[in-house]
């Protein structure tokens, strides 16, 4: 560093010594990571004192020039780009401008998914809506003049971060003949499940934490924790939910911050997780302190057999955070969900939740809270259950009607999906485009794994298109499955022996 | 590290080995941070393989008990907790358990504000809220059913994440006549503004990037751009906006992310940035190509003298990214906002906000594409005026009343606020603390800046209260300014020699 100091000069020393060493850092000839010396050497070798070194380097840290760290030194940082000639076209780069992890790839498959829920010439068994017929749009017209008459204006306006507090309380009583004891004070308001998913991530989740999902599990959970960087350790699931053994031994040997699993009518493989597993789940998260969330979408959805008690149902040690939402029961449109947890975890969600989007639709929340009050939220129920259980039926007498393709149909108990082995050697992307030529699309089952994704399921909704469409769709689906094993590439062995069981 | 090697065992000796070192992490003899010998060192020792001592390496990586890096070798990670004994009660340690960031603090002044506006029995200058009486609830009680009749089911399940397209349509339509030229696919809808700079700021800021913003400045945008961990860069506003001319030494010397600036009626100065500094903002942000965020909630609420072009309306290289929300002049209990970008940084937004909440709910958005498409809102938007630039005169007349307290009020051309000097030496808890007493709230000035908050200035709204209460709350904040004053420490000559120019 070539440093001269003019001591007849006006400016103060430590000024000269600034300009010095900006004019370097700007002409590149002090580099990114260049180390400035020492102050006491560079205050000895230009013979000044070091607290002018010392303020001179702390002027050139507040402009952001260099970087002082304890033990190692001032560092030069990466210079400013020197400005466009006055007058010249921006051209923002703003790629680089993103932040490092904002980029995060969506699955080509999905966004192409998500763009032919649009074309109204397929037939979707892709994604999982309600089916449009059964809203019933004339009790939502009622609901929603009774609110603007009965409440007026504070239906329209800002409402607490935690949500309408009777829709609060309405959640609370609901929930309690569920099994599931809160007080009000430990329901948030959340816009939608997906909301519920992000707060999580937002409170829990940094980059390169451990998070345990199943595998398969719920695409949206899966990409928002990817998202907030997390590592995802997959436990597999079978006909009786979460593998409750391979997790214990995850447990011995990861901290994870949660443990997310959807113990009811599963997404995408619609598998219940038996009683004893859920007991054993609790156990082991009771033993390692870890906490679990429940996601429960589907569980008032169950079209035979006996209900089982929620994992929130029962846990005594307040280590299970319940998630739920209404759109698969009522309206998506409105983007209401909600969550309970322990009184110390809802107030990092609230402040989350705060600075996401400062709480959910009002209007909605008020709409809801009348719907569940007066009693409609139990009729409607009765009322799809009855459909979609004619549904399920249709589309799993549909899918056994064809015995040469060797499909594993595994037909659930609730919920809103069949989850359908396909033959080995099919490759998903071959098959979703032979699909959608014939006018019929599904979910890619390997879009719903943490890592490694089998090619051999896919995930089939059946509540959302009509009941004259169910056969039609399926004869569909297994021109396309013919067409593409017919033309498969030989199986692939590595990827099939490390599907999980599912 | 003592380990045995038996040779004689059917155990593989590099399980041995991994037994061995995992034993010794657990009951605590390998500490935290213990670097393991290399791998030719310790397979020297023991005469063993070398590539037996690597998979025994890898395997305890796996197992999440050690971590390994080129060049540092392999060190033990804090070893899991041991587990609790079958049956004790689980004790979740949750702030262990939360992200690093999660825990941001709120300020107490705030939380404290917001917890007040539940009380009747106080007057609110506090928060920027619309006038309840001026909704026009007859008008929405007839969209609603209008929309439910016409546009049925779809209007309340799912919409794409973008936003309802005919709303993007007419959002465009009506920016066109603002002299925002935007294509529909430049427009993103957002739930609420706030949710707006929250995608703005996952898609823009790493930890300790650099953020420019106003001085004083909207607190929640402060908020979220603290809790993303930018690292903020205030420059000083006047009755002119923004002092660009900071700005241009800012720009010399920091990269930021973004400038975030609200140039017209600005929260909380009202202050209106000249058309000259427009420009000159423009020009930097283009010499230097930084994007420039234009948050215009209040333009349309002008009570005085013309309008001035927006940004974004004057902005011919396409680096504004403009944001705005139906909050201010309509509904904003609906929580729906918008915002125009460039089609590159629209596509990450989009991808932020599918994340975050999937989409806005759809009801609201059908009814205000109908409420701006039906010409509604320029009708609503004019009976505003009128109402809110009567209480701006008479807020602005009761203030005048009291010269003895040399306060120094900024009456705005428009927006909601008025800006007001408090004698230097009042501290502004004890002065809302007295405020309450009495029965009024303000918003302390001091949360509205980046850093070094001075004490001088308090923030006053003048909508949302009923005309007949502003007199009686002005009264009694002139009371609680003279009990303060008059039990006031000495000035803080510090303090108020680092106030921003405001």
């Amino acid at each position: 560093m070539d440093i001269t100091i003019d001591r007849s000069s006006d400016e103060p020393i430590y000024r000269q010594l600034v300009r010095s060493i900006q004019a370097m850092i700007h002409s590149g000839s002090l580099p990114e990571g260049f180390r400035l010396p020492p102050e006491r050497r560079l205050a000895a070798a230009l013979d000044i004192n070091r607290s002018t070194v010392l303020n001179a380097y702390r002027e050139l840290k507040a402009l952001g020039l260099v970087d002082a760290h304890v033990g190692r030194g001032t560092a030069v940082l990466r210079p400013p780009a020197a400005p466009a000639p006055p007058g010249a076209v921006a051209n923002v780069p703003w790629r680089q401008l993103f932040r490092g992890g904002a980029a995060g790839s969506r699955d080509p498959i999905l966004a192409d998914l998500l763009a032919m829920t649009e074309r109204r010439d397929l037939i979707s068994f892709s994604i999982g809506l309600p089916a449009p017929e059964l809203l019933p749009l004339d009790l939502v017209k009622r609901l929603a003049d009774e609110v603007l008459r009965d409440s007026g204006p504070p239906s329209l306006l800002h409402c607490p971060t935690e949500g309408h507090t009777p829709l609060r309380n309405t959640l609370a009583r609901w929930l309690a003949s569920r099994g599931i004891h809160a007080e009000t004070s430990e329901v948030l308001v959340v816009s939608g499940s997906q909301q519920g998913l992000d707060l999580l991530a937002r409170t829990f989740v940094d980059p390169g934490d451990a998070v345990v999902v199943e595998e398969p599990s719920y695409i949206g959970a899966l990409q928002t924790f990817r998202s907030a960087q997390a590592r995802l350790i997959g436990i597999p699931v079978d006909a009786h939910g979460m593998r409750t053994d391979i997790l214990a031994s995850v447990l011995d040997h990861h901290r994870p911050k949660f443990i997310y699993t959807l113990p009811t009518f599963q997404n995408p493989s619609g598998a219940v997780m038996s009683l004893e597993r859920r007991r054993h789940l609790l156990e082991l998260a009771a033993r390692w302190q870890i906490p679990v969330v429940e996601d429960d979408p589907y569980s008032e959805l169950r079209y035979q057999g006996d209900p089982l008690p929620s994992l929130k149902a029962l846990d005594e040690n307040n280590l299970v955070i319940y998630l739920s939402t209404f759109s698969k029961v009522f309206l998506p449109g409105l983007r209401i969900g909600y969550m309970v947890a322990p009184p110390v975890v809802l107030r990092q969600l609230v402040l989350a939740k705060q600075g996401a989007d400062l709480h959910s639709n009002t209007f909605g929340q008020y709409l809801l809270d009348r719907f569940v009050r007066d009693g409609h939220f139990a009729a409607h129920i009765d009322h799809l259950k009855d459909a979609y259980r004619r549904r399920r039926d249709l589309m799993a007498a549909a899918l056994s009607g064809e015995s040469g393709l060797s499909l594993n149909v595994r037909v659930p108990a609730g919920g809103f999906y069949i989850w359908c082995g396909i033959p080995d050697g099919i490759e998903q992307s071959a098959l979703m485009a032979n699909a959608v030529a014939r006018g019929v699309t599904f979910l890619p089952g390997r879009a719903c794994f943490a890592a490694d994704p089998p090619e051999n399921a896919i995930r089939i909704n059946f509540t959302h298109c009509a009941e004259t469409d169910i056969d039609v769709g399926i004869e569909r689906l297994f021109e396309a499955v013919r067409e593409t094993a017919a033309t498969a590439p030989r199986p692939n062995i590595e990827g099939t022996s490390t599907a999980p069981v599912v």
